[in-house]
């Protein structure tokens, strides 16, 4: 996605810790446009699927998921919930994952209301780094027994594990824009996407 | 609205604990048509206002605050962050909150990046009860010297004292659909609402 690239270059920060900081148009501040352009991408890349639901984990991934449902004709969205809350059904589908931005552990919930074996599930994130979120959505649906059509994220870190550890899970990986370095201040792009 | 009452008879639930459970299509589950028609709606109440930003919080208020943006003509959402992470500026304006469903104590922060005295805000979120995430929004905006140009929440429990503590403050508030009890697993509404 070219300009979503030329995006992060303009406005993107390459920080000291690994941290790409794109919270002007993806994840403090949303740019709703540019987020309904992300959602078009992902329908592009998956409509030969049969998804019935649209799988993310809050709160970064809520919009594009939410754009990708629009795309597809007004799916479902579900949305993973992190930790505690009173107003979450008891039985739950639950997953532990680490966050490396957050530093700290979490368990990820999905009420068995929402995801079941009838379910054919595009799982959709806002990054894609170390997998942590990513496998923990997936483990999720292989609870539910529900079917997994695959895997997107907007922004990936190639560098780190996370699209390997997808794709040895078995799952078909798809992001927008991938990135081969942090280093310096500078960020570098994948050269052979497309 | 309405059809949005009709919906919350069907799907809702009302729980011991006072709980009222909807996240079958608006915060668990997230139905994305009914999503655009609350933008549109909250559109509708605050057309007239010179607003240039939606505020939200994480994560329930996403979406919704997505919605309205859009309905204004895409203007740039920002959603208050609950916690620590390690993308977050340091430069934050910076908010406590208890949250009644979580049980616990949280702070709100968002980048003096994007919110300051030029902003003209619209603060939408999901739910209305005790007005915590609300005032600490409204405080967020006040810190930045930005314009209230009014608040908005999907669903309101009337009978909790957020209305109260947000005129008291001296801004507008419109909820589109107005409970006054959930008492013996009943789900009741407020008769005087359009």
């Amino acid at each position: 996605m070219e300009k979503l690239k030329e995006r992060i270059l303009r406005e993107g920060k390459s920080l000291p810790g690994d941290i790409l900081k794109v919270d002007s148009f993806l994840n403090h501040q949303i740019d709703v446009k540019t987020a309904e352009e992300i959602g078009n991408a992902f329908y592009h890349r998956f409509r030969d699927r049969p998804v019935t639901k649209i799988l993310t984990i809050e709160s970064g991934g809520i919009i594009f998921a939410c754009e990708t449902a629009r795309a597809f004709g007004y799916l479902p969205v579900v949305y993973g919930k992190k930790g505690y809350a009173a107003n979450m059904d008891e039985d739950t589908f639950a997953m532990g994952a680490h966050s490396y931005t957050r530093q700290s552990d979490y368990v990820v919930r999905i009420s068995k209301e929402y995801l079941n074996r009838e379910d054919h599930v595009l799982i959709i994130d806002d990054f894609l780094a170390n997998g942590e979120a990513m496998t923990a959505l997936i483990a999720l649906a292989e609870q539910a027994g529900a079917v997994i059509e695959g895997c997107g994220a907007v922004v990936e870190k190639s560098y780190q594990p996370g699209r390997k550890r997808i794709l040895e899970l078995g799952y078909e990986v798809e992001t927008l824009v991938r990135i081969s370095s942090l280093e310096n201040g500078r960020i570098l792009f994948e050269e052979t996407e497309e």
